[in-house]
């Protein structure tokens, strides 16, 4: 092991990225981990609307880009690779990657959170071209159009009730004959007459050419398989944040996220955390953005003191 | 009063207007408030280079504008003007602004903080005649003079820097040994030999007939007092929270800032916070955005409730 870094960010998404350009203007030997594409899973969309300071759309990949880049501008190291262990040792961090052990006197963990999916034909294909993670986002794209939901927590009525005030029709597809969200969901969920309820149904399939046309939907209790169109599908149906590495080190709530406060430090010395895997994070490139940056600057704090 | 908005926000920097982003993309009836210019005190700096998603350094009040204009896209209503007043009644908020009182279902208050002044002999008299809160605005008119800035952090060696583009020399007066600011920007510093520091120094007075002519400067080591002519003097000694209107209402700290956790409500019913206005706030615009964006979406699952 021939150099210590000053930090190591694991995860190289809008979070990560922005700490990174933080700690790289603050001076600071910086390396970003990133096993799979930099800038995050927010490449996957078509268009962002949403990222303050671009009066018009652009394409997040665009956006993710300049990100890199602006890290790299201040010598920021960017490297694919992938954490497969994090431990305290001596008055520093040690992580494990594909074949070597680094160090560094800090770390920003922000490896985010993965979608749940569906693991069904064309769902991957046509993901950012009618199937959508985030009505948030998208719903204003689907004005006046017939759009799907599948799921049945608060998430997925959540997204329903925000569709509904832009789709023409919003189906919500839940494979029990029940919802398990919040009763007030459901009630709204039930008065809205832009919204109906496909029960007891698995979707088996997306269709489509170059974008959304048709879900396959199999109903369990009558067996049948139905073609219905849609032009829009959001996934409500879990995330699993990315935090195998902190289970011993953090504290993290029932469903694995991290319990944090505004601060990001997590309790471990120069240990700080951002983005998705935070518990109540909602999924936006620009709360991410702000925690990587607050993240970054007390981190940097934190290097001050060993200086 | 004739209508009734679904938000009100106070105040239009970058949290405010990232906050109407997201409210007008909801469709929400929002309207931001605010009492000087629209972008906020970032508009008054020269250049920005940390804000991610800019490769190259970006004029502040561009970016700005085009957050303004995200807003309009999404029907969000400007105004200028200054709320003097807050108040819950009934089942919603009341704010009373020059002419009128307003009505909303829920608030964010995003207004900011202010400059903070020595409160020493000749300061208020000769602002604007010498002495500055702003070098970005008013260097240009000390084109090959000697000025002063007073202060530590960021914002005081940012002016430095700048300053030193035009005054023939600038002193950085900090009652302190060393500097807290970025290690870059006090590399940068050290680097240019226009700028010297002069350490352990308080000012204790301005003084100057019709403008300003001398700073009175207090070595708290050596005991000295020594009166040092200048004709320029910034102040970058820090901020003063605007939560004048927030006092009966959530819990400030002692220094009148708004104490959060990361969901941004304030435990008042639709009233949600962002900003610079918060315990333990950096001053940057990623994070003003991220707490925009979050503070939008509590907003937004209050207003869900009420529909």
């Amino acid at each position: 092991m021939d150099k210590i870094w000053d930090v190591i960010i694991i995860g190289g998404g809008p979070a990560g990225l922005s700490a990174a350009i933080y700690c790289g203007r603050a001076m600071r030997k910086t390396l970003v981990l990133e096993k799979k594409v930099f800038g995050g899973q927010i490449v996957l969309a078509d268009i962002i609307e949403n990222y303050p300071g671009f009066a018009e759309p652009i394409v997040p990949a665009d956006l993710m880009d300049q990100m890199s880049k602006q890290c790299q501008r201040y010598g920021v190291v960017l490297e694919n690779d992938e954490a497969t262990a994090l431990r305290r040792e001596g008055q520093g961090w040690r992580i494990d990657v594909y074949q070597e052990t680094l160090e560094a006197k800090a770390i920003i963990y922000a490896a985010g959170s993965l979608h749940r999916f569906l693991e069904v034909k064309g769902e991957k294909e046509l993901l950012g071209r009618g199937v959508s993670v985030c009505a948030t986002c998208d719903a204003p794209f689907f004005t006046q159009r017939k759009v799907a939901v599948i799921g049945g927590g608060d998430t997925a009525l959540v997204e329903a009730l925000h569709l509904a005030k832009f789709a023409s029709r919003v189906s919500v597809i839940h494979r029990r004959d029940q919802f398990r969200a919040e009763r007030i969901l459901q009630k709204r969920v039930f008065q809205n007459d832009k919204i109906e309820t496909i029960w007891d149904s698995l979707v088996l399939g997306f269709q489509g050419e170059r974008k959304l046309e048709a879900l396959e939907v199999h109903n369990k209790k009558t067996g049948r398989i139905d073609i219905l169109p849609f032009e829009g599908a959001f996934l409500a149906i879990g995330t699993i944040p990315n935090t195998a590495l902190l289970r011993d080190i953090v504290e993290l709530d029932v469903n694995g996220y991290v319990v944090a406060d505004l601060s990001l430090a997590t309790g471990q010395p120069g240990l700080y955390v951002a983005g998705e895997l935070i518990r109540g994070n909602r999924r936006q490139v620009a709360i991410a953005v702000g925690m990587g940056v607050q993240a970054a600057l007390g981190c940097e704090d934190y290097l001050a003191t060993l200086d």
